[in-house]
């Protein structure tokens, strides 16, 4: 029996502003592909092995496109700081531990299984400086079956003593991330310069030649806050706005997605290069709120066609769950209504953002459709009498498809 | 062996602005009661029965001040609405539910687990109109050995014809409750007006008598909007502002806590009678990001000497966790402080408000501290390795003394 067909309360997005919502529908899968979703049961169905999730949830599983994975162990820390003290008391220090494999093995594991317990299946990853526990990563990702971006992180000024690398050791170490790690079909490489103050235009250019030589996307923060672009601008006077600098020393070459987190303060030159090479802002309401950057105007950039996905940053953020991101992105723009009275994030935009945008840079994932993979989630419902179906804040145990 | 000494990483405050971390300190307790502090072993411990927590965290149980029982269901749902829709569409019909006491005893059998793995061990709770139900939640509460008040919900205008008592039905049923559940040492009702726009002044008035009548507190919703301070002003002209009503009506002459939550708006006349009355107001910082009301002035009220707790609020939040809500609240504060320049909560803060201010309405909790009772809470570290130990916002197992 080749095809499979899976009944329960499907729910994917309809359009940016609309949720599909299918109660007691059937997806039919072959092969890992989605080859038909109906509201009725067909007679073809009768040959199909049945499996019955009634009274379940069937979603997309979630896309997290900004996360940094070395800091998982230390996310509710240092909530008191702003952004540059909680990277040098906090952050720098928790990542230099990245150096002992042993240590890598046990976070990342943890890791990994968090991210498939909630659902989070599609992932653009940070990580270190360290080529080993970057090897780790990639590795465990492939073995989990999860599909991910993720590169060795650059950092050659502006960074501790005890963790920075010189700009010809930071290039030799991707290149040789890129080479180990190029081919495989569901975890690729990307190039992933921390944000420009750590990075010196000689590192930025170097990354640009490897964009074109081996065709890879970037991620990168972005204006994530107004002294964060401010310092960039300083540190790269010649370009308009820290987006330039990225296009100009050539890291948007390549045909890889274009990952930008934060995206708080775009100017005309952030949109420009945005729209022009496909770029997704990524949305993490959760440590934008913990740095007191300011809220990305995530439905005004929608509305002029960019494309916004969610991200948990993780340590700047608390948690991983993209479902609660989902909740957390509606949430702040209430906020961002309340005191600038911008249109607020609805919870189908947020979901869309989180599935169909997140999954966009991968390879058919992000709607419950016909010609989609089956990377899916059932989530029983946690509380059972009389209650309606959708449940996005509180979603209960995830069974897994993917 | 009468005494026991339990060893641990203890936190707990030493003062509003500051935590007290003692690592690998002592807490001594007998017939429940904390005898001894110390960072230091002593001689005489070696005859007490020791209990070994190295490595965990030993933290006072937290307090939630302000959460409807019967919205355990619904948190997360109908996250798109402002307050008014949301009662409507949702909450009322959600409320409704409890004539039922299958239901009644279903949701808060869940309730009551789930309050107690979240280490949440002393609360304020509203319920519905429904006596049966109200009864059940005021003995499952004295069962499980948890500390609360709680009373019938007090509703006669500007509710569905379903979910409604007329004004002596409502006062009936509220003496009813009270009667039945006096007494008891750690299950104490309160005077539960839903809040000024459902309450007629006759209904107000003879709540009034039975605070003077059994001495006791009110647990209500003050200034938790613009619109709903509008709206009890336009009720009850005769009133400066939404705090007078339960002034004037008498609601404040008993000696038990008198409890408002969220006070976004606070006038000079909330101010004195929260001052005069010595009032708890109740920072709920998920709720309020979900209803777009603005955000409490946590810190102002707090430097002026008046005295805030924190509360879930759900089903408005979507969770029940106190120690995310503590998170909530430093982070919410944070958006005060971009916008409006606020100081913002600290955690020190937010920890004070979610043990020792939500305490002080119990009998001597919210402290580890010689005198206080070991309401406390053990935290199994999630994370093992080269961590630090304090982790709010991604708290481990929660073992239990109560």
């Amino acid at each position: 029996m080749s095809e499979k067909i899976y009944q329960g309360n499907i729910i994917t997005s309809k359009s940016f502003d609309e949720l599909e919502i299918i109660e007691d529908g059937y997806v039919c899968v072959r092969d890992g592909i989605i080859t038909d979703v109906s509201k009725e049961w067909k007679k073809e169905y009768r040959d199909h092995e049945y499996i019955d999730h009634r009274g379940h949830l069937i979603l997309p599983a979630f896309s997290d496109l900004h996360m940094h994975a070395p800091q998982y162990p230390q996310r509710g820390i240092g909530m008191d700081c702003l952004l540059f003290d909680w990277l040098n008391d906090y952050t720098f220090p928790q990542e230099a531990n990245f150096k002992d494999e042993t240590y890598a093995k046990t976070v990342y594991a943890k890791l990994i299984r968090d991210f498939i317990a909630q659902g989070s299946f599609h992932l653009v990853l940070y990580t270190t400086i360290h080529m080993n526990a970057c090897n780790i990563l990639a590795d465990m990702l492939k073995e989990a079956g999860l599909y991910a971006y993720t590169g060795l992180t650059n950092m050659d000024r502006n960074s501790p003593d005890y963790y920075v690398d010189t700009t010809e050791e930071s290039l030799r170490k991707t290149e040789e991330f890129i080479l180990r790690n190029m081919g495989h079909d569901r975890v690729r490489p990307i190039l992933t310069p921390r944000f420009a103050p750590t990075c010196t235009k000689e590192l930025m250019e170097g990354l640009g030649g490897f964009a074109k030589k081996y065709d890879l996307g970037v991620q990168t923060h972005l204006v994530e806050s107004k002294a964060e672009a401010a310092w960039a601008k300083e540190l790269y006077p010649e370009f308009a706005s820290d987006g330039e600098i990225y296009e100009k020393c050539g890291l948007l070459q390549g045909s890889g997605p274009k990952i930008f987190a934060h995206v708080i303060f775009p100017t005309e030159v952030e949109e420009r290069i945005l729209k022009e090479y496909d770029g997704i802002s990524v949305h993490c309401p959760d440590s934008t709120s913990n740095i007191t950057a300011g809220i990305m105007p995530a439905m005004k950039m929608s509305r002029k066609g960019l494309k916004i996905a969610l991200g948990s940053d993780v340590g700047g953020a608390h948690f991983l769950a993209i479902y609660r991101t989902i909740a957390r992105a509606v949430q702040i723009s209430k906020m961002k209504e309340f005191y600038e009275g911008d249109e607020r994030v609805k919870l189908a935009n947020a979901f869309y953002m989180a599935t169909v945008n997140g999954g966009s840079i991968f390879d058919r994932v992000g709607k419950i459709e016909k010609g989609y993979r089956f990377n899916a989630l059932v989530v029983e419902d946690m509380l059972d009498e009389k209650l309606p179906h959708f449940l996005i804040g509180c979603i209960g145990k995830v069974l897994l498809h993917r």
